[in-house]
């Protein structure tokens, strides 16, 4: 299933699933069920097979799914994690040693916007990169839990770019909060595909192209700490409620290691591609 | 004003404001009123003078103020903000320089509890410390703002513990997240005392006892960069929400810095005080 909240042209938000060229509208089935899916995720344990169930029936209502905008398919988790050097082939390129643990950092929920939502560059920064990513939605409250569990307590699967500020990585005393943090910086979607349709998290091609020039193209097979060891570890040390976004970190291919250089700039068109999510496409503003 | 949320015994939560030994209830004033204070802040500008009118009312219900159980005052923020190496005499005892720009890291909002609530001592750490803190809250959507015009967005002031376990800072590959974001990591409140009831935020007291025993004592006039310096480098980044938590960094006296190191132990009693906010107390468990 593709897992979307959609606008419609009334300005009301849906939760919705998509099918073909056509979005299912959940709240048309229940006026219990939330417009916001982390909503549901919290009062359902399990939530896939309810939301299966509910998006079968036939008298739901449903739209042409260009007839409608695609939001964010998640809004205001509690947490957005993003692992840092978790690629061995980005590892590789920037000629740093492959981390011993996982470097986590993080985003706010505010800098989360749609699949094709546009992105306001940032006036304080003249560096801003692209760095594609495979993320993980949470579907539990996930506390200590070992690898070997891990993937019951995934809800499933989205897209997004990492955009980080460059020229302030080295900044802020070397927290990267900042350069992670501009408005915009977390474009998300095109859906939450549930985990059931996604059968090897760790073999998927994931790319970024910018002005149709392909820039990144990376697999899945070449993180450094795979989905379930994250869990794990992130598990260990807090509470993960159900919503949370994890950006596992991005592959080779990334614009500050082009030699030149190469950035993000006004009139940019970025396109983010993860095999079997979808694609994504923000114009920079 | 000294706002709360509070839970009745009913379980029902509540906004309010306390009033001496009373607290009342500004959603006895009309239904319309949300129990959330973030939300009521997002939906009026200038919150503060509003939310002063509708707790004046003679007709609002009033509980005693230990029949109730004081919430966080506020929850869910987008952003809790915190200022590393941001008081001189922390520098100081720490043989640190001073930061030529503020330090910024970042707490999730799930770590917040109440100011009376427990804090469970993480198993994957043999080092939680104290940091007695002010707290900023903005209270209105803050970008690109200059120094001189930041307190027009300030809604008012709280206090907290920003815990942080510091056997966790130089892991993590240096970055802040871990070590600040163990779960009950930021007790909160005892209030939001409005902003016109603290004349000048740039000269308390703030204390930390553990047991009784007084562990930190400074004041806010040693702050490395100032509160409006601070909303103006952070707005020049990213855009500040209405209920984004702004910790403004801790003076001397942590635990680390001790001779020999002293950590907080399960069954200890952490008391917080800032002056004119009043005392939060927290034992771990």
């Amino acid at each position: 299933m593709k897992l979307v909240q959609f606008m419609m042209t009334t300005g009301k938000i849906k939760l919705g699933v998509v099918n073909g060229e056509k979005v299912i509208d959940l709240n048309s089935y229940a006026n219990w069920i939330p417009n916001d899916l982390i909503k549901f995720l919290h009062e359902h344990d399990y939530a896939f097979e309810k939301l299966k169930e509910i998006a079968l029936d036939p008298r739901n209502q449903s739209y042409p799914l260009n007839k409608v905008h695609l939001m964010p398919p998640i809004k205001k988790p509690d947490k957005i994690l993003g692992i840092g050097l978790n690629y061995t082939d980005y590892c590789e390129e920037n000629k740093i040693p492959y981390p011993k643990e996982p470097i986590v950092f993080s985003k706010f929920a505010s800098t989360i916007i749609g699949p094709f939502d546009k992105i306001q560059h940032p006036s304080c920064s003249q560096a801003v990169d692209w760095e594609v990513e495979l993320v993980v939605i949470m579907g539990r409250v996930t506390r200590n839990i070992k690898a070997a569990d891990a993937f019951d307590y995934i809800f499933g699967y989205s897209a997004t770019q990492d955009l980080t500020a460059k020229d302030w990585m080295t900044r802020n005393g070397g927290q990267f909060l900042l350069c992670k943090n501009m408005d915009h910086f977390c474009p998300l979607g095109p859906y939450i595909v549930t985990k059931d349709e996604i059968k090897n998290p760790h073999d998927i091609n994931i790319k970024t192209w910018v002005n149709g020039n392909l820039k990144q193209s990376g697999n899945t097979k070449n993180l450094i700490f795979k989905i379930d060891k994250l869990i794990e570890h992130l598990s260990s040390v807090m509470t993960l409620l159900p919503g949370d976004v994890i950006c596992t970190g991005t592959p080779a291919g990334v614009g500050s290691t082009r030699n030149p250089p190469e950035f993000l700039k006004r009139g940019d068109v970025l396109e983010t591609e993860v095999e079997g999510i979808g694609r994504l496409r923000n114009v920079v503003f």
